[in-house]
């Protein structure tokens, strides 16, 4: 049986890894560390510093690159599926090729396995093709909350609800029902500008707990466009953005 | 202005600390640590072995006793008010006592000060009263997460929604509309037990991430009784208990 370790790394900050991300990457045979393409390279970089510096020992790093998701798939979770298949034949092979028998396979994952991330998907996919694996989730500190910490707010209202959800859902749906608190993530598309309301707040974040963090938060149709532009900006001289953000409905 | 960190030091493994929350803790000039009756004991002891054990200087460690929340208010949020009020005060007695001109005072708080916990509403509380007070959060991995990383699943379907909620809402307001997974905290009342229907699975822990943690997962409708009996030995046997769950529809 082979142990996979699902390692959460938080958001960019490598003083977010927990000791026990430390400990699991400290024990694995080997680390497998995705090329994801140029515009991603400083989340490669993170990745190898994590495994140069924080770690007491360092296991086998297996560098492969990472295969890009066809977003001209006619339905988007045609071509996710088809992308984490590809993902799958991937791992497997450098499973096969780098790790001994009853050996310890790693990956650092951007975030937490467990939210809006598809390693988890990955490896049962494994598991369905026969591969004997057993999964260990070592969670790792999110966008969403280096979000709330950086405004310094919380999550929740007062024994409130709060809806997760992605851009594309908040544009499709609009605004969920039974819920004053919305986070929305997977968002390329700036969709909080297809709400309307003055009772809407919002705090937005990009590059979260990084150095180039940049926070904008107050009511929704007062700061829109400056959160629009900012964005553009943000993404034209650095090449690459993520950003995040929390919206409230006023009591 | 006197500094406030608001730690997050995880669900009950002194592994879950960030490194970055050992840093905050380690540069504090005091920590102020809550004692919060014999129940929790445990819990107050994990924040005291985190200061003693995991820090390379410890700060000045002020314990205090933490109030008790009037669960016979006839209005639930009247009551918590009325604690937070408490507790603010008590805040400010200690920091006045204890913190330094410009100094910086630190709190561990369970999990991620973010979700479902009150401190930020009591820091909040301070500035209104007038305090001069610079707060910074340092997130910490959630019971959430923990519960999520100990069954290995995703929090959310592939491109769903999550709703994060309360055994109080489940029970008042029936399942949540417009998502396909719900996440249930602060729920004494096993509150899965008003839900019907076949299509619901649960992933349900308690003392998750600890030495005590206990997992069961299944058809709600198959294992609905047998998380309210283990919820109500648990509870018995170790004089304490705090649980959480997760419930998705089928697809």
């Amino acid at each position: 049986m082979t142990k996979l370790s699902l390692v959460g790394i938080g958001s960019g900050n490598p003083d977010h890894l927990t000791l026990q991300a430390i400990k699991t990457l400290e024990s694995a045979d080997v680390i497998l560390l995705p090329r994801k393409g140029d515009e991603k390279t400083e989340l490669a970089d993170l990745r190898r510093m994590i495994a140069s510096e924080l770690l007491s020992s360092t296991p086998k790093i297996v560098e492969f690159n990472y295969p890009v998701r066809d977003a001209d798939t006619p339905k988007y979770l045609d071509g996710v599926n088809t992308w984490h298949d590809a993902l799958a034949a991937i791992w497997q092979d450098l499973i096969a090729t780098h790790v001994p028998e009853n050996g310890t396979v790693a990956l650092m994952v951007w975030g937490d396995p467990s939210l809006y991330d598809s390693t988890l998907r990955i490896a049962d996919r494994l598991i369905a093709r026969g591969i004997d694996l057993d999964i260990t989730v070592i969670p790792g500190i999110t966008s969403l909350q280096m979000l709330t910490a950086a405004h310094a707010i919380p999550l929740n209202t007062l024994g409130g609800a709060v809806q997760i959800t992605t851009g594309r859902k908040l544009r499709d749906e609009g605004w969920p029902a039974d819920t004053p608190t919305v986070a929305v993530m997977l968002d390329g598309e700036c969709s909080f500008q297809s709400l309307e309301g003055d009772d809407l707040h919002i705090w937005w974040g990009s590059y979260v707990g990084m150095d180039q963090q940049l926070l904008i938060e107050g009511p929704l149709s007062e700061v829109s466009a400056q959160i629009v532009k900012a964005r553009a900006d943000a993404r034209a001289s650095n090449g690459w953005i993520m950003d995040i953000y929390l919206l409230r409905k006023s009591a």
